[in-house]
């Protein structure tokens, strides 16, 4: 049975996609291609990058993103605690209201550490 | 089986009747009274209009409001690739946390064209 | 079978223990703490302070946040009316991007009168 | 010298004014309208919902709606106590970048003081 | 003496050119460069899509933003009541917290149409 | 004569006098220990602490807040080139209706190197 992990990154790759085959949109397409840039290593080193697009998505609020860049952190050798002190500035920048994404974040998290022992 | 577009509207429907039912809350229901009126022709014609609520819920990032829009554009007739088009200005100007709501966007946009075909 | 509020409950309660038990992160906990603290009587009655929490989590659009304060007012016997008029003010403040919330919030409010008559 | 409080005054009734004499803008007008309404005494009372407009407009950071129910709520005799803990509150659910509001906030607050002195 | 528009020019002018002018930064050239493109004609002709900017920067509450689609659509010759039908639709879905950045947006138009007389 | 680094922080320090001086808000206070708290040496060094809370201002679009993370930012030597790329990061993910932050934040940068010089 496909766990949280693999069920977002089924339904991300299978609309990226679709999203990148629709000819229309060319400025979609060229952020989607930004997108992939502004995190390789630069001034700063992808971990810092990766931490910086995490809390970003957090104070957002945006749930997808936030589980992309755990995924990401994750594959980069980020540990849980650094990964939660970054999500802890998030959560005093953006408020209480970030906790019920903190919560989705400790999930997914643990999904990520769930499929690591397979 | 009902597709993404009956589940959202039998939803809508249903507890829009019981908000407006409900004699309490005159300021929810003139605010509905108002958002039926806004998206009338004007100055404005109805597709920029609609072009207008739709880029508007994507920055703000309101999937129901989304597809809401998208629902109404495709009635009046607005094409795919004016949609899109509009949608990579809000992702532009809302950056790429807009991302996640234009994949739930495209599945949308093709539930509405399937229900076409039928 | 669990309804709406009995499954919020459950999700809030095996998470926020998860968070709590992670001696990694003592911003997260204290902000936690503070969060039970601000809610307590002061110059302000709780219920005033639940309605404030009420309004701020509905205009920055946290369904779970007003799923929290929803069941807190009820349970300080505020009356539907008052919510609802408070949630009014919600939407004019917020705008039409509130509607979908408060949609929610009319269902939950709706099972927590339902756990009521059992 | 005109102090914060009458230079905000000032200015938004010009606007205001120019605003409501336009001819072309129904919707805006019709907000306007709502906006006197839903701040009327109802199930909730006039304090109540003056605290419950600057809660909201505190989390999302609006200077000039927050002078305005600082204002009102001024008028009404709520205290300054009461006011600061909405607004801790406000800072509590919103996060720290509520902060710099609530410095100004302060700052208007004592200029409402200042005037009652003349 | 300089009017708003021609202070808001100024200061964007010599700002965005330090930025550009900043050898570090490509991410951000890129995202100026899109910026460009996407009011472009496509599917969508160019006034549309200055409406469409404007909408998308006042509900997200960017007063800078605003001034800049607003200069942009009066020199494509969008009128006043078009301008402010967009401008209605984007208070009535991002609530009376845009109305501060409505009497800014007028009071920036009445400095377009200023200048025009000179 | 002051430049904006000084009247920055001459605003501040005299504003949070007096909110810390205020005996009534105690959750306001404790807010702000924590704030100082959670940009402390911990499993993430200082450094990228500074660049998560600039980075976390600059998308919730808070001009004190940047200001006040590049200020510390500068006194822990963090390069410019540094700075931009996190803030590069920080455009991309909130969008074009960052860039007007993106001005003020190089305009105040070149203060805080202007008063280096002195």
């Amino acid at each position: 049975m496909p766990n949280k992990v693999q069920e977002f990154n089924n339904y991300r790759t299978q609309m990226n996609e679709k999203i990148l085959n629709d000819d229309g949109n060319k400025i979609i397409k060229r952020i989607f291609n930004l997108d992939t840039n502004a995190y390789m290593a630069g001034a700063l080193d992808v971990k810092t990058k990766e931490l910086l697009g995490l809390v970003a998505s957090a104070v957002l609020r945006c749930d997808d993103c936030i589980a992309y860049h755990l995924e990401t952190a994750h594959k980069q050798g980020l540990t849980k605690v650094e990964v939660m002190e970054a999500l802890g500035i998030a959560t005093l920048v953006g408020g209480t209201i970030v906790i019920p994404h903190l919560r989705r974040a400790y999930e997914f998290w643990d999904a990520l550490e769930e499929n690591d022992q397979q």
